[in-house]
């Protein structure tokens, strides 16, 4: 392995036992790594200089919102996105190695507020005594369940019960299966980035279009420019700009590479229509399949 | 007013002290009034009828996840729409009274991660070395704060200072204007409630519409449906189904109220094309306006 690929300093969303880590490790063979602790202060640093690669939470994420990182990116910092990253969301139940369920009963459950909500169900009947206790991200409720010996215990990944030495008491505990988080991987200066060994399941380009006015049909009209050419889109999503209530621009996520004939005819239609679009990422779309515990155990 | 208005039970994301409390403070006059730990706690508490009605944050939240009510409410729980209410998210530093800037330096600053966000700029700039704390909610933060002797802040909004006897030390310390929040008024059986003194500012639909499958233009085409009427589309988001990835379904806004002509053709037209359209509701859309601190002040 080449030794720049070691030099490469990539930043992400932390602490550790975080989804977005789970993303990092499953992305990158090594490198400089840095934990940050909001969305801004990681896109910041990679507009900063300070490292060359963010990964940040982009979609259904559980530590960040959404429209948080969609937000900066738009409006405050100048970093494409160069790959994509989705990794399925699967919520364990961790303690202590030396907890024995058969002999106390769990008083208290830590974890990320959206981690909470999402096994919500599962919570109420299994634990219904139990106290709920909010953390700033999944990573970190480990962290507490780890330094306490009260009958506690967290959910988060099996990442975050490696990272602390906690144990998965059970598995599987979200509501909802196929519940997955897209991460955004940006550069300031896009390069080449050493990925392990997956393969792309597709190329994807994300663009932003703000609309002149809002008017009647406006977006049916922006959405027919792809459509005549057969361009797939994958997610649109409606956003405020930031100039006040009533005034929309649309982030939209293309199912193919940009290319030099389509997207420019697409961006002159539009602009003739008075529409503006900018360009946010042409870039690889990965999938991390995490197996499943039947898979793990003999069952 | 009426004694019924005053019996009507009324549940909102807790604690007191965070955006979703004032809105329910703007929207209701008087009632039996309950806070709920999570999004689906209260929505669960909807649908079982425990209480009559439930407010949410539904997009651009602090609190909660947007996509968490989203998928909750389509998902799982079949309680309409019946209002909406816009809050301005306005972020102030909170100190207590008795805190003196000129005699001791803020250690600690306490919030939500997504408010913690929202300030970054502001907290790099003016407390580069202060330690940032997470809690569940501002308002939960601005608990902590009136609890402690410590010289630590909270980033919250004025009703957390004055439900916990704080003072705002600074105010707007939000990196961007014009961020709004707004939040679904929603009941299992709609009656009529007693808004406060608002005019709405207009009536909204919201659908759903599932796609058959994810083909090249067909969300164009399932837009063509609501163009050539003319109706308005404020809002649109695709979302995937719990089914897996790839499969999506989309959240449409319409600025108008539902009616037996325009809404019925629509809905024959998108079941021509294979699609379904599932109403979520159709409401009455209120915003709050609240006083700039130019305007609270002799300034």
């Amino acid at each position: 392995m080449p030794e720049s690929e070691y030099n490469q300093k990539i930043g992400y969303l932390g602490p550790k036992g975080t989804f977005t880590k789970m993303a990092v490790d499953a992305l990158f063979h090594g490198g400089d790594f840095t934990s940050y602790e909001t969305i801004p202060a990681c896109l910041d640093a990679v507009e900063a200089g300070e490292i060359d690669t963010g990964v940040v939470p982009m979609e259904n994420a559980i530590e960040g919102s959404v429209h948080l990182t969609i937000d900066y990116m738009t409006h405050h910092v100048d970093v494409p996105i160069v790959a994509e990253m989705t990794v399925p969301i699967k919520q364990h139940l961790l303690v202590r190695k030396d907890f024995d369920p058969e002999v106390e009963e769990i008083t208290q459950v830590y974890s990320h507020s959206h981690a909470i909500a999402q096994c919500h169900q599962y919570l109420h009947k299994q634990y219904p005594n139990a106290e709920l206790r909010y953390t700033s991200s999944t990573g970190r409720a480990a962290e507490i369940v780890a330094d306490s010996d009260e009958p506690i215990a967290a959910i988060g990944n099996h990442l975050a019960a490696e990272e602390n030495r906690l144990v998965i008491m059970k598995h599987d505990i979200h509501d909802y299966d196929n519940n997955h988080t897209r991460f955004a991987v940006v550069q300031k200066q896009p390069k080449t980035m050493k990925i392990r060994d997956h393969i792309p399941t597709k190329h994807k380009t994300t663009v932003m279009v703000t609309l002149p006015k809002d008017y009647a049909g406006a977006l049916h009209q922006v959405l027919a420019a792809f459509a005549w050419r057969k361009m797939n889109l994958s997610k649109i999503e409606s956003r405020p700009m930031k100039t006040g209530l009533g005034n929309y621009f649309f982030l939209i996520d293309i199912d193919q590479a940009y290319d030099q004939v389509l997207f420019p005819g697409v961006e002159a239609e539009l602009e003739a229509l008075g529409c503006s679009l900018k360009l946010l990422g042409t870039y690889p779309s990965y999938e991390l399949s995490v197996p499943t515990p039947n898979m793990q155990t003999s069952q």
